[in-house]
């Protein structure tokens, strides 16, 4: 399997899920579900999604059943996304090139996009949960995806990251707590997801949950190492002046070798976890080897 | 019994429930769970946990086990105020005489402290549901509290608000689908989610809609009138003057006697689907009465 064109081929797949189960660009009031897609279609790599579906498959399951649950996961991401870009909070006008959602479609109308596609996932989530009742697991992956939304993940993480700002700080815990929060939850949660609701043995449960943390550690760290590298292709500047900026990264903090270092050992961790695993985990081994080749 | 001191016992008792069931406040980080705090605090009146719980009694039911259930649904009003109030929405300084919440945390913390408030409602949906996963209902219960909230719901009614915002627009169409939506269904959803889960009969559950429905429109009237009234006390102008203002409320487009006859009969339809119901209907009565006597 090529990594590319697997990666393409499952976008495809969650676009398809995510066009059939979001309301209708036309549904009244429009605004708010023009504001809604223009942003879950923004050009997303569907990464949460895909990992979720990819560990249904890794224990031998099918992963069709679980798209909903996918879709959600990818709507409060891009939910998370938008308020994050609001001036308010990390002020950005673009994301992957396109214009932000508030800059489309004014401030006010893209916190309510926001807290749309927050609702909505939960809606889904609900619906679905109806309709899968048999399964036990359905109200603790509720209760999962809540929680690494909520206060004690992703919301946290942006907290602890907002306060941050600006302030200078070089605290290798704080990095570690903005990380695992912010972006680290909700991967867990995503993968997490598909393993319960594929009826995870607690070993089996317990292996993707580690390779959910490593994989989420090896992001955060290659992202902040694309981002120096940007810079530095961008700026001309070299490698490692960025250690006395503001922002905190894994390469300001530790150097660049040795976030290297750490992106290679967390590859390594995850892949060994994949090993006890009964089913296909050639899509979660792609998925590693995403992480230091993400340029494309 | 008494309408001032039943509003009152019942306010403690959500208070108290509410005061278990929220992260506590200097959990880490601390200053999200000190803003969910100070806006779930605020002093609100608590009517949606209140109607929720009374639904559950007007069926015969205790509605002690009720109570997450309650506290979810004020979650989701207070996360709702928190984000109507920000300068990018309608703007507003204080509510209920207390500073807003971003005039006390900033806007960002603001933003996040909504959306945590909308997640930590639906974990602890899923907590009860887990809890009580027995009933069949509580996965329609969550859904219709989602769907209340959301695009069809809340966000709806308040898209459409912002949109139609200093336009002079008199539209009788347009102020019954924002106040039907904006308060409306959260009061119908509130309701409903006592009743199924109490285990309401089809006919049980239509009188108990019914009498929501018509409590939404009349508690929505009789605000406009005490936002008249309170005008023509603080402003000295008549009554009526603000016909042609901007502002689209029920007395300014039918008069203010023929608005005040609006509550009057709905009040009047809500006691009556009242009288089919086999259990303790006296607290919704006495809801009913609150109605035209909120200025206390």
């Amino acid at each position: 399997m090529e990594l590319k064109q697997y990666l393409q081929e499952r976008a495809v797949i969650v676009d398809q899920a995510l066009r059939e189960i979001m309301p209708a660009q036309d549904l009244y009031p429009p605004k708010i579900h023009e504001a809604m897609h223009y942003s879950v279609f923004a050009g997303g790599k569907r990464l949460r999604p895909i990992l979720c579906l990819a560990a249904a498959e890794a224990l031998g399951r099918d992963y069709q059943p679980l798209l909903p649950v996918a879709c959600a996961l990818e709507m409060i991401h891009t939910y998370s996304l938008i308020h994050d870009d609001l001036p308010v909070m990390d002020d950005d006008d673009y994301r992957r090139g396109k214009l932000t959602n508030h800059k489309v479609f004014g401030e006010g109308i893209a916190v309510l996009t926001g807290d749309a596609l927050l609702t909505y996932a939960f809606e889904i989530l609900a619906r679905y949960g109806e309709k899968h009742q048999e399964k036990k697991a359905v109200w603790q992956v509720l209760q999962e995806i809540a929680t690494a939304a909520g206060t004690a993940g992703m919301i946290g993480g942006q907290v602890v990251d907002l306060e941050s700002e600006g302030r200078n700080l070089v605290d290798k815990e704080l990095l570690v707590y903005i990380h695992t929060h912010k972006t680290g939850a909700l991967f867990r949660a995503s993968l997490r997801a598909g393993a319960l609701l594929a009826g995870a043995s607690a070993e089996e449960l317990a292996c993707l949950t580690l390779y959910a943390e490593k994989f989420g550690l090896a992001f955060q760290i290659t992202d902040d190492l694309l981002d120096l590298v940007g810079n530095q292709k961008k700026l001309g500047k070299p490698v490692g002046s960025d250690t006395k900026n503001k922002k905190l990264t894994y390469p300001t903090l530790y150097g660049l070798a040795e976030a290297k270092r750490f992106v290679r050992e967390a590859i390594e961790e995850a892949a060994r976890s994949l090993t006890k695993l009964p089913g296909k985990t050639e899509p979660l081994e792609l998925l590693l080897r995403y992480l230091p080749e993400r340029e494309f």
